[in-house]
């Protein structure tokens, strides 16, 4: 199988002839449409290994791109957007700026939703243009592709799937308002699943569950204003498809980059596989100038600091908070910074303009993680074993720390208020406390202890998809039910109707008996 | 992880350290408390896999049994029973005797729930004398075992388990009345997951969706009677647990013999791993003799029968239907039938006390396997890709011939009432209609092609629960809720209670000023 032939021990004749229908899964066509950033950073990693297992890949990159770049392996085709570069970084920098200049606040969660409609809208004009450009989807359309990959947090890998009538295969993390799982049928009780920046955990007491049946709620709301860009989209290109979730339900398969590690435990749907920690797979070793700096730390060890792609420099105030910090503790600190070094720098710190983050906490001597909290950069914190000191930014960030907090493996402090000292508490405690340490060995035990690698298991779904054109095996009928029919609300109306109907005609025939005996009784002592 | 070891590509000290707190996996202690019958013969596939890989078994007997043997290769430990050999053999004759004697009606249920509380009672008498077995129990305990692998079909091995404080791996096709996803809170919407003996697919209509509410409703009901003597041994032997259903919700794993090629897809959890299939993975070449039988039936090819351990003979008036149909086809045929042969047994027909059933449909010419639609059969049946011509006689086994039907793979008759014209007209029909062959091809293709081998999956499974002591972190906090809380109706009761009061405090306001209004106004108006 990971080759990409499939395996039938001696199933004789009649196997071999399913074999021989089953042709395309070695030198496949796949169509990848990605998503730029930390994003593309993991679903290249299945596109490496698509390509090692023999499959064509073309890769489909906005003129604007940041990450996605040409490659030897793979051909890309880069398309024309009708916005800037610039236009772009600017929607980066207000939200990188935004971290700084507010405090955390409970209406974090409308400027959130407020900064990704302005993100997403520029990108529903990108794949519009996409879209209408004719020669190049009749070119594309003329490929014979077999699947698409694509991210769906952007709709245009979903919707060309559908017009293209090939079947997609979705790689994600989550999708923002949960609209993964509602688009996927997945059950969700509010009672035990805590909804996004509800702050629950799974196990909730009164006040918490009706928090979280808010917060549900709330996040349906926000489906429709994230989406809406969205539902325009897909109702302008495709037929008979009124939403952008009702399209996302017809996806073959989903890939999510999660876990029970990461994730708390809850139901999960056939057509999807867990690929959490995808992205720490493969290590290399240091380059020599890190390795001779890291191991210069002597038993004190390293600390690896990053705030992410998005936000690689930060205000000086704020840098000189850190700054100060790290010159009172003993560790290395290895800070992938961008900004303008002090002129004091601390001789323990390191600064880098991007750093090999996991080949770093995979190295012994590294003691603290100290991250945003993206869902790549915890799960390397999880594979290696290494605690994490946490600033989340944006966007599921906040849950994310919030769930490895939970965990008794990091703690939580905010950028927009840091002080040398609350960090070096910080700092000083989780290294200190050896249970951060013991925990998150734990974790990375269980996580790591997994009958297939992620990068296998991704792969081999998609060929699946490709073997069998689509996954219709997997899907649930509820897709076509609506929610009425699904909570069998018109069938309890109905029984409730039939048993009220039936106590109604047993009372009034009960009246009406009563009434004829006592008639009859009274006629006969009127007779008597 | 397949030699038990657990695998840290290059995680350096950190990784070690966790391997090094790993180490159970190879040369584990495993007690096994099975299920006799086709339900042994499955899990036995899973114990020698586990001994293949270095671990201990140790497999609980009842001195009645029927096809739990004694072994080279495991260790059993024969407890005595209060019932004899002729006594469970009574129960099954009666079973047996009773498809033959009576038509197919929709009190089968009854009837079926009545054979089976009868045939659990007896078996609860002999779990309660392994209980009470104190010098047996001293020894179990002292053994120091770290996983239970039962059926919990049975309720011995998971209360075993729980005494031992040991954690349970539950080996299983399902449990009646849908035990299993019950205890293990796993969502089956009644709109579109057809319940026992519905009939229903998961496409249903309005009238359909009524019916498998109700059906869904007398599932519960039948939960209650099936289980009543298994709830009072559990709350007898174990403190704080209050029901079967309780107890079972405590299991580590479950390893479900199903697929999506043999069950509609529907929510799972993430404690289960589907192994339908376990039982068809090895092929051995057939026997000389049958080699040769088989061979000799040219392009016409051959048939399989059997109708299980169960019923291995018949009636001889119905046997003769059967002889009278064979006797007309081109086809061999190879009968597992322990009858008296009949005085003009057909040439093409051979009787056989045995039969190796998958080696023979995993035979090219293998045309038509006629079967019971127990599940094992089915899945051989569909590794196989051999379509299925089906007489249900109890239990489930209507529901399995249900699925294989509405997949256009196989079709069904009665024991009851099957004549030689309608026999050999459905066999004429499922040989000359390419579509049987075609769709069960497909089905078999698909649940061929698996990222993992069932019997691995299964081993790696119980391993992982070895090595950490349980898979906590795939128990979902529902098992905490009691049924409003999982619903959510104490949350919804107590917004629907704050809304109204709102509302009524606002409406009295309303009153209250518009009164004081009005009184105003007469008052001006009487002034003036």
């Amino acid at each position: 199988l990971r080759t990409g032939g499939v395996r039938f021990a001696t199933l004789g004749l009649a196997a071999w002839l399913c074999c021989f229908s089953l042709e395309p899964a070695q030198g496949g066509k796949v169509l990848v449409l990605p998503v730029d950033g930390s994003h593309w950073l993991s679903m290249k990693i299945l596109v490496k290994e698509l390509i090692r297992r023999g499959h064509e890949i073309l890769v489909l990159v906005p003129d604007t791109s940041l990450l996605i770049k040409e490659s030897e392996n793979y051909r890309t085709e880069i398309y024309k957007v009708p916005y800037t570069k610039d236009e772009l970084d600017g929607i980066f920098k207000e939200l990188k700026d935004g971290v700084f200049l507010e405090p955390s606040t409970i209406f974090d969660i409308s400027v959130d939703v407020q900064r990704l409609v302005t993100f997403t809208t520029m990108q529903v004009r990108g794949c519009e243009s996409l879209l209408n450009n004719q020669p190049l989807m009749t070119k594309l359309r003329d490929k014979g592709f077999e699947v698409v990959l694509s991210d769906p947090f952007l709709p245009c890998g979903p919707i060309l799937a559908q017009q293209f009538s090939i079947p997609a295969v979705y790689f994600l993390h989550a999708l923002p308002c949960e609209m993964d799982t509602k688009a996927n049928q997945c059950p969700t009780p509010p009672s035990y699943v805590p909804a996004g920046f509800s702050g629950n955990t799974d196990t909730m007491n009164f006040p918490q569950r009706v928090k979280n049946l808010l917060m549900s709620f709330l996040q349906s709301y926000m489906c429709t204003i994230m989406y809406h860009k969205f539902d325009e989209l897909v109702i302008g290109h495709i037929e008979d498809i009124k939403s952008y979730k009702e399209l996302l339900s017809h996806g073959a398969f989903w890939l999510l980059r999660s876990d029970f590690t990461f994730d708390w435990p809850k139901p999960v749907m056939p057509n999807t596989a867990f690929i959490g920690g995808i992205n720490c797979a493969k290590k290399a070793p240091l380059p020599a100038d890190l390795e001779m700096f890291v191991n210069d730390s002597g038993d004190d060890g390293f600390i690896v600091f990053t705030l992410g792609s998005m936000v690689p420099s930060m205000p000086e105030d704020r840098a000189k908070e850190f700054f100060d910090a790290f010159r009172q503790i003993p560790q290395k600190v290895l800070w992938r910074y961008t900004g303008t070094p002090p002129a004091d720098l601390p001789k323990n710190v390191k600064l880098m303009k991007w750093l090999p983050q996991n080949d770093l906490l995979a190295h012994p001597k590294a003691k603290l993680f100290i991250t945003h909290g993206g869902t790549h950069g915890i799960y390397e914190g999880i594979c290696n074993g290494v605690p994490m000191l946490m600033f989340p930014l944006f966007g599921d960030q906040g849950d994310n720390v919030h769930r490895m907090m939970a965990r008794g493996v990091a703690k939580r402090l905010s950028v927009y208020d840091v002080t040398s000292e609350t960090l070096l508490a910080a700092i000083k405690e989780m290294i200190q406390d050896k249970s951060y340490k013991e925990k998150i060995l734990k974790l990375s035990q269980i996580n790591q202890d997994r009958p297939v690698e992620p990068v296998e298991l991704a792969a081999f779904w998609t060929e699946f998809v490709m073997r069998h054109k689509g996954a219709a095996h997997l899907r649930v009928a509820a897709h076509e039910l609506n929610w009425i029919q699904y909570h069998s609300l018109d069938v309890f109306g109905f029984l409730i109707f039939i048993v009220l109907t039936v106590l109604w005609v047993s009372l009034k025939c009960c009246i009406f008996c009563t009434r004829k005996c006592l008639r009859r009784e009274t006629a006969k002592k009127k007779n008597e």
